[in-house]
């Protein structure tokens, strides 16, 4: 684990024009463990890329492995197939904390966490690649579960695209605090105050058809009623990364 | 509330290119109502731009006001200073609603509802809608919270600027069901069910600096501890709106 090592790879993204923070420097960073941390805490992502001058914004589900993000989608959507040749893109992930309200509205603000990840996205196409795509866009959300499933077709696996995108550069940028007015404004009988915001599970529904004395699996216990979502989602990854 | 009269907008977007889905019809619509619906139960959005044809994906805090669609940020933020002459953008919205296991990978999915909306996004310079914008950046947030509130400084004014962009082109895309297994899959013994996805709202934490005797304001009613946030958006943009 130390840094000394050669093959490790360096504590922090390098930094260019593209992922330089051009504003609140306070809030951000570029070291790998506070861009994976927001990452692994997330199953949904924004994906930026452009065609023809136009950007486009489309969300997705999304995973990482190391400094390579997957995502995916049928071979027909329009993203897909504007990557095949491998294109810049960016990919985000946002938590929304808390809603903050100071005692003027300049300093009104949010808490959050957000990772913006810049890369070239390809179509994964070596098949021993696609092979272990196949099974991490459900192991790595549900340790385990793949070897439990009804095993993939071949038409399912030729209709199924997966992208991946190394991690060339990137930033996170976090605020997580009270109330920051200007010294002045705290004297004012004005109410401020943090609204915390959690992203939680509810009561798992299971399929109406189960068949009868077929029970919840281990991997469930991850997604228990009441826990967040950015707990359950950072314990999958951790089980999947320890296989 | 006729469609017929002359004034009023049509029921749907226009459907061109940009906006046109290219899968998951069944999950897909263009009308206004659907879009908006989505949107007005959000706080962050994601914004897709381009400079130099490298994308980019910028979360940040959003409101709507008819077909127009507002976002801000410090004028020395590197997106606004290229936004100045106004760019093609796309602004997205997406909630996650649930958690899809089924007894197939392929089959695996999640609920959620997202829109995509596609325009020309400019720097509010007219000094009147820039007042608004103002005002509004707390009160559809916070209805009626921006009279209550210290006065904005000559200063305040000037760092900030605000992003609008009228929707051209929308869409949206919505999964709201439980487990779609293909039939005969139903027959085999494995779990399938939906874990629900919740954004909630938590115990609010006021201001340590408050002055005496200071009470929570009648926004924060929206607000509520357990309440969803998308409520409490969707139900202030309703209060908003209605001024």
């Amino acid at each position: 684990m130390s840094s000394m090592h050669a093959l490790a790879p360096s504590a922090e993204y390098p930094i260019t024009d593209r992922n330089r923070l051009k504003r609140r420097h306070d809030r951000g960073s570029y070291d790998r463990c506070s861009v994976h941390a927001i990452l692994d805490a997330a199953m949904l992502c924004h994906v930026a890329y452009v065609i023809d001058g136009q950007p486009f914004c489309t969300p997705t589900l999304f995973w990482r492995e190391g400094d390579m993000l997957y995502w995916h989608g049928s071979s027909a959507s329009r993203m897909l197939r504007h990557l095949k040749a491998g294109t810049p893109a960016c990919l985000t992930v946002s938590h929304l904390d808390g809603l903050v309200l100071a005692r003027s509205a300049f300093n009104h603000s949010a808490n959050y966490r957000s990772a913006m990840c810049f890369g070239t996205a390809r179509i994964v196409d070596d098949p021993e690649e696609k092979a272990a795509a196949m099974r991490a866009v459900v192991d790595r959300f549900y340790p385990g579960r793949s070897d439990a499933l009804r095993p993939l077709t071949g038409q399912e696996a030729k209709a199924t695209t997966f992208i991946g995108m190394e991690i060339e550069q990137a930033s996170a940028k976090v605020r997580a605090k009270g109330v920051a007015d200007d010294e002045e404004d705290y004297a004012l009988p004005i109410w401020a105050g943090v609204v915390p915001v959690r992203t939680v599970l509810g009561e798992v529904e299971p399929c109406p058809r189960l068949i009868d004395g077929v029970a919840p699996p281990p991997e469930l216990g991850l997604y228990r009623a009441g826990r967040s979502l950015d707990e359950g989602l950072t314990e999958a990854q951790h089980a999947y990364e320890e296989g």
